[in-house]
């Protein structure tokens, strides 16, 4: 079956539930793999204090049994730990206590459109689902999808590229999987240490002058095979399908592949990658404009990825609004307080992408144990002459 | 059910078909609708030979009686004119002539990952299919779409904001429907008179040069009610489909919502766009810097999205490549000269755009005949105290 | 979006887990209303014992706000009472423990399929998610169809039809609602208080000769408008989509929609329902061999719909067949002692035919609120001129 | 990408068109598989006059290039030879001529439901959807999906085994491919002699007695290999997609698989198939009481489902009906002509099975090339010792 990957829960509930479905049995897993992404999910400077009290851990309730997938559909639950702070106000059953509503819609958010189209009177009932708090299971979910493609050889990973008006030096699709180490090592999670400084003090003034800080990430799939997707239906584009995943991450508001956006303005004869062949390393390209994509299809080079982050819309500096009880304008509530999750949602993009790649691996190859998917790639790679690009 | 859009055919074969399941009973359509479409499609500065020899038309023939929609599928036929020069070589049945093959990759194109991914020897086997001859079928799918969405005011339409180096000047959201009258008449489909020259002088220039040129268009959907689309699961907010929809568009690159990656450079106080309220136009904004999607949902602003185009790999001077039979360094195969599709490549995103739209509104508002559908849209237009905007 | 019920768990692992999404906002819950049908669940003359050691309870952790379900994914926790005795063998993570395998398969379960399939030499890791233990999972998921449903003024229920050899009074089709009261008062869940008796002895009997029991219940949803699913694809007929959610009730070999098989041997003059109308009724049959369901969608009349269950396969008298790791022959495994759960099933049943009803409700009325349902469904008996049936 | 086939066409308009999406590159097609089985479909005793006007043709217009599948959408057009005595009843477009509406529905067809659901005046408006002659565009697209499955040495036929009262000796499970021979001489498409003379009788006493007859008919897969579909999921149950399948079948109302309805009443140690093993022939059982199905997962012994027909509905002696504009009780309209059509049903229902079973193996193998797909189907083979049936 498919990969598909479902997330229930509010960010104030009793906690998050994912269901993963489509992993083939025998694939090993470990508790380690999934919190480390958890928290590398909760990192990044710009973050607020929730951060501080919530160290997220999930745990597997269904389809994993000593260590290996069974096959079935694998449950993860993340406990929410300030629940115990919101039962009365999140309490899936009644409850006697007066729990007052919200009624400002902060702008940029999810609120108003929100109450509208479910005919709430109270935007709790809107936020409390819409809030980035949701990333946590999707997180989950995603680090069982690179487990699934480590097994095959495939790292997804993130670096951000670029903070409120801070951009790093430009690197063009060129990157190894080794410039990657240490990258969770830097507080905003950008490869360049000269960036990296001037984008925290970026955070640091914003910050105080009450504002939120947006950005640019940049995700690299590494070892990935020729001819994921496909350019025969358009639902089955990889492009596509891949920026429908990147796009539904809350506040992303563009995203790019290979040198996106930057192709619409160069000529023809810049804007590809030329074909070459040699004995040793099969077919292979010396620019990486694409991405890695071409046709709706992977090319065997590594596959890259932008996203545009918005500065996030709950502000210290409340925007205007307007009471949807009284319609009177107002300001907005604020709810939380970090300052920029660029870093964060990195990490996020690396899920999303993961799950994409991940199921793009199920469709072509199928099986039902993780040998039979491996002997499967191995097979292809033997039958297109494709080796792995360091 | 949900609309679902499906295309068949190749580039040179008999045809091509779609089939667009979903749409509600009752619904008027046009023989004209359909074709004029098809012919914007076909327009723009920079189109090379073919778009003169092949007027497409679409044959309705199912679905559709006396001038109404039954409710069930409807098939759509785009007959390939050329067929006749193609028989042999694209026969859907063995052919006694010896056809010879097309070993020549071109870069850029689906070419080598397709022969990878399907075991082919022969690079036609892929390119067929992988031709944007493909996007007649999707736009005469979409202009089905464009005529639900019409019925409930909504209108879809794009135009070119920059082709090559040369860009329009900056509109920001705030473009209004009256705004797009004789965006057809300029050849490039820009609104800037000044723009459009400009625009014109860059592919005469780059064509002489044998280059190709890229750009990007803008769509915007006028008069949609807030609340399509939903923050409650990433696979249906409304940014990662119309995202998906677009980046499965051949050639393109990127997308961006709104204001879009420029959003990641501003502050959250420059970002977002604040909410007002008055008895005669309910909630409203004063800006769109969203693009009219907030929280994965419509706004009841119009929806402004971006896509980036690069340009067609296509080149009369070709780009270098393999053979995939000898393994020879090569010249990629020139298949066709159009050099610049921007124009024509957004009528196709309006296509797309409409198509998830209509999505949107079947998933919504539910009915079986458009009037039921208008009933349900109406009242829910009540509900909120929503008015289409001007 | 469309009603999509997931389940994960296995039968003795930490528990189980179901997500239920596309659900309105708005709708009243309860925990009574969901851990009644898991109470149903568990009843039936000729369950074992583990019925009665756990008592399902059913914690709702998302999707629902003080009684209401909030428009967003519900997720459900049916935790597994008896885990604290299966940590070892059934934990998600390694164990210290040696923990020995199971390694006959037992006929007619998905035993040897499921090794071979999923590569495993432990059956174990087939029979626990291949136990119905998981269709606790679906009827806490059917529980919030079946509320939804009832919103609408749709009941589904189920009375069992025939144990072993015993078949009660032949009823086709004319039952009303009101005929189920006190159903799960027989301890078989049949209508008929000698066929009870009688299906109560068949059980006895058969159970002490070691054998297991199998039936037939049938299932009835009064209240359905006409016109859901529909005539138009394949994939949208209803009679399709109720057939296969109940043939994937574990251990039902067969489905009939109202006179089912019968119909196969009677002249045409008497395999239909013929029409009639009357100012006080609208359109209405005098018959209901149709089972309600004609050309793929509901009449108007109440559904009817049998299904068939084997003899569970677990026996106390075992079967042969062969340890898959000596390739000897050998009798399987014990696992459970249930001798017959015809009158569970039903339950089971219930849940199922809701969730397909519930979701063509959803696909045919749309609405965020279930007041926008609600509105929707009664503006089509309106225009239809159609009233429930009493 | 998983199988996925749409049909789209109504009875007399300009013909039918079926889309296949989902079949690897590389699959060896010919025109006369398609027309052969489209031919099969017309035949049987019982047949009304349409069927010896129109001889069906499928015209492949693109997906498949000298005779061999290029992996992307295939689509195939039956054009309705009659259409030309139609062309003013069901033009796509307006016309000038008057055009009569049919206003009297008919029992135990599409047409109430479906002009309450689509808001029509025009019975004809449901009734040229709802028509078994869609059944000619599944037919089509069943047999490439027949193709797949020969090529991996599975083969899909059907035999009728009851026509109204008569039955055919019991088989119970046990027939082989060569039992097979010759089913399609057989008027009925009887595998018995004896039975077949009775079928043709009963079929031409109820004939004259203006009745339509129904009857049963029963399908094999030969050739499958174990652990298609799954026990994880209950969307994933082979028995439950089969169901799904076959009662989609237009004047289709029950289905078992195997045994059927039959084990509700036998005591578990008759309901099952033991498991034996031997070095020839791996694990296998002496019965088939299962159909081949146990856990939602084929056992590898031939699959076996059984489909009951209710005799069509439109009789030359009318039921009473309603005109649906005056509400003045009537005669249903006699549209067609045929009176017994389980022979045909057999044929369509192989279509429909093999497109279950086919979109199963390419959920299990993957592979975009047919070679890749028989290379893991053979690796599984081999991993689990299994050789296909005799």
């Amino acid at each position: 079956m498919p990969l598909h990957v479902v997330t229930a829960g509010e960010s104030h509930g009793p906690g998050l539930t994912t269901i993963v479905e489509g992993l083939p049995a025998g694939l090993e897993l470990s508790q380690e793999a999934i919190d480390r992404d958890l928290a590398r999910r909760q990192l990044g400077h710009g973050r607020g204090g929730r951060m501080k009290i919530e160290k997220d851990a999930a745990a597997v309730t269904s389809g994993v049994r000593h260590g290996r997938t069974l096959g079935g559909p694998i449950a993860l639950q993340v406990a929410n730990r300030d629940y115990k702070n919101w039962e009365e106000r999140m309490n899936p059953w009644p409850v006697e206590a007066d729990v007052p509503e919200v009624h400002l819609p902060r702008p940029g958010h999810a609120d108003l459109a929100g109450v509208q189209k479910y005919g709430f009177t109270d935007v709790r009932n809107v936020l409390e689902r819409a809030s980035a708090r949701e990333t946590a299971a999707r997180v989950a979910g995603g680090a069982l999808a690179k487990e699934f493609l480590r097994a095959l050889g495939v790292t997804v990973i993130s670096h951000v590229t670029q903070i409120g008006s801070v951009r790093a030096p430009e690197t063009a699709g060129s990157l190894t999987l080794a410039d990657f180490d240490g990258v969770d090592e830097s507080p905003v999670r950008c490869l360049d240490a000269e960036a990296t400084k001037a984008m925290v003090n970026e955070i640091n003034v914003l910050r105080k002058k009450n504002e939120s800080i947006g950005g640019i990430f940049e995700l690299y799939a590494f070892g990935l095979v020729p001819g994921l997707g496909s350019h025969v239906s358009w639902t089955e584009r990889m492009d596509g399908l891949i920026a429908g995943a990147l796009l539904s991450i809350q506040a992303a508001k563009g995203v790019g592949l290979g040198d996106g956006f930057d192709l619409a303005g160069r000529p023809g004869s810049e804007a590809h990658d030329e074909i070459f062949y040699s004995e040793e390393r099969g077919y292979y390209r010396e620019t990486n404009r694409s991405g890695g994509i071409e046709g709706g299809m992977t090319t065997g080079e590594p596959l890259v990825a932008r996203v545009a982050m918005k500065p996030i819309p709950t502000l210290t500096k409340p925007l205007r609004s307007v009471d949807i009880s009284t319609k009177q304008p107002s300001q907005a509530l604020r709810e939380r307080t970090d300052s920029c999750v660029v870093p964060a949602a990195g990490v996020v993009g690396e899920a999303m992408l993961a799950i994409v790649l991940a199921g793009a691996y199920r469709d072509k190859f199928g099986g039902d144990h993780i040998d039979d998917v491996k002997a499967s790639v191995a097979a292809y790679q033997e039958r297109i002459g494709w080796k792995p690009r360091p």
